[in-house]
């Protein structure tokens, strides 16, 4: 088994993805590759490692994913593998594997060994010359420590987490999808301990909304709508509309969850 | 053979398709996937049915198509697994499949067996948790009744036809590409039949055409052209420029075919 | 090995490219397809030829690109293949290969034999019925003689070169990445001979920058940097954000590089 999962911000306009499927062709002629996404915001090493959470246990086992959001690209920063109980990561060392906590990782590579690289390594393409060939040769099996050496720690970026205070949930979108549904970083674990199983309000923007809806079709057209999405978190949607164009919010809106006495 | 045939209204941006071709080859690592198209304006069922309709005849016999345009997820829409003589289509039954007509239909069943479904099934994921899994299992070869049980009927939704109303026959846009070519729902034969071998005018907004061309490059620049088109029906192009733009045209625009005596 | 490169102007919302691949797995189940880039300008012959040119040596021996940026589609314009060294090309004659020197070419054939179409064939969908079966059949070995007859020449475009003019060395801005970064005519090579050792200035648009920069971060944000990007061309930055944008700049913008001698 061999997939490669690609997740980068080179968009599909130019010909980056498509040059680095042919150098990982080249040395495993066998790979599955599979696009996670290309359309991450420009260097927006939290909307990666967003994606990249939520996506990644649906893989299969062995799957070795390949992260190119990398705005320090050509300076010092680090490139790494990091291993994990079923999965491989190859990334620059930027903070878009926080959400990997020390029980999930079994071991970090520093790569330092020029070997595997496409050469010359030109100043602004990693992801062709350095990344490609790496995630390429792990997918045939080579071992990790092959490619440099082991170090103890990946850079950790601060995520923001939901917050109690005056007696409210406060927490804020993290991120729009394709459809304009808001998703927040409040998930259903946090939401529940919070309301205690109290009548509740959730407050984002102008909208209010008292309940939690089992589909996206349960409100009438143009109702804002509170749901448990696919990632587990809150989400706030309109059915049949853009929650995001048509309420005005974005990431990084504020979203208050209130308990209701009466 | 396990091709397997995407169509969706997931768009590029997020990590929809990606994670939906993970599941698929956790089941399937066989599988040779191909993205058909994943730009459907959000929710357009009608949009849906007519690529596909165009494209599926070309694939190779025994492909597995799945179809996640889906604006009812979670709700009580069926899902269900159709079969005609070459292919299988998995999809929710909301009329995403219209143009397949009783004598292409071998079979149809409902999807009901969760033992083929990621649990816990989300409400807002199907493509992810219940049809990636079924027409992953489907093209490793299961045998389709295993899925559910047999139904009689599809949902089928009216496509606008072109009708005969003072001499004209009347048709309208129903897509609009990429280049901007207006493709219209009246095909060679319904032209033909109308016309009779007569001269004709095509009127369409303020353009006025009374041939039809054997190549885009035919007219001069900046010239509308009328041809039959890839899909086998009438679209109306300008060569090197945008048809849609220039002509203020769009889906649902009318075009009308009058016969000329003189 | 049988990888097919796919470089077409047909975007990703319609289902032109899924239906050539769905063409293609018919012919060849065993091909490995990739997409190089389909978000080409409609009908821009010059970007597609530059980004094939910067792409295909990426790329295993063996494999077959296919190109489809065809505003000629329909028309009298040839269809060819030509083959070099370790890889072959399948693509309208109309100069979209124009980067292949005589030394890189082994041998033209016109596609004649139509054995190998898919029929009917269309007007206007020639990469479905005359380019994806053509380059499939390749995929699987098959020699390309059998496809038509030997000719002598394909057509060539011009491409802007770098000139020097009153003692400045002048070129143009080609290609505008995803990103904003301006990628000019001017290579690695033909800059250093120009300046000869010596201190220089580069001048675009209002920005003068007087060294060449080893990454895009080695400038304060918001500051323009040169750089010998992936493509070995000069490229026009500003870290962390979209030169093009910021700077007014695109392509066919003009570049002037001047020799300082205090």
């Amino acid at each position: 088994m061999s997939v490669i999962g690609l997740l980068t911000d080179f968009g599909l306009n130019d010909n980056f993805v498509g040059v680095m499927k042919g150098v990982i062709y080249r040395i495993n002629p066998q790979a599955k590759i599979v696009d996670l996404c290309h359309e991450i915001e420009s260097h927006n090493i939290h909307d990666a490692a967003f994606l990249l959470k939520s996506s990644y246990p649906y893989f299969p086992e062995g799957t070795v994913f390949l992260i190119v959001v990398d705005p320090g690209v050509g300076s010092e920063r680090k490139s790494v593998i990091v291993e994990t109980e079923k999965y491989i990561f190859v990334a620059p060392d930027n903070g878009v594997l926080s959400f990997l906590t020390e029980r999930d990782i079994k071991r970090i590579i520093q790569i330092t060994n020029e070997e595997y690289f496409l050469k010359p390594v030109s100043r602004t393409f990693h992801g062709r010359d350095i990344f490609a060939p790496v995630a390429a040769h792990l997918s045939r099996g080579k071992k990790i420590e092959k490619f440099g050496t082991a170090i103890k720690k990946i850079k950790k970026l601060k995520f923001s987490e939901p917050q109690i205070k005056n007696n409210r949930l406060m927490g804020e979108v993290m991120y729009v999808d394709h459809f304009g549904n808001l998703i927040t970083n409040i998930n259903q674990d946090a939401f529940l301990r919070f309301i205690e199983g109290n009548k509740f309000q959730i407050v984002i923007g102008k909208a209010k909304i008292s309940k939690i809806s089992s589909s996206y079709q349960e409100e009438k057209k143009g109702l804002p709508i509170a749901i448990f999405g696919s990632f587990d978190n809150l989400e706030i949607s309109l059915y049949g509309d853009d929650a995001s164009q048509r309420l005005n919010l974005n990431k990084g809106s504020k979203i208050y969850i209130e308990k209701r006495t009466t």
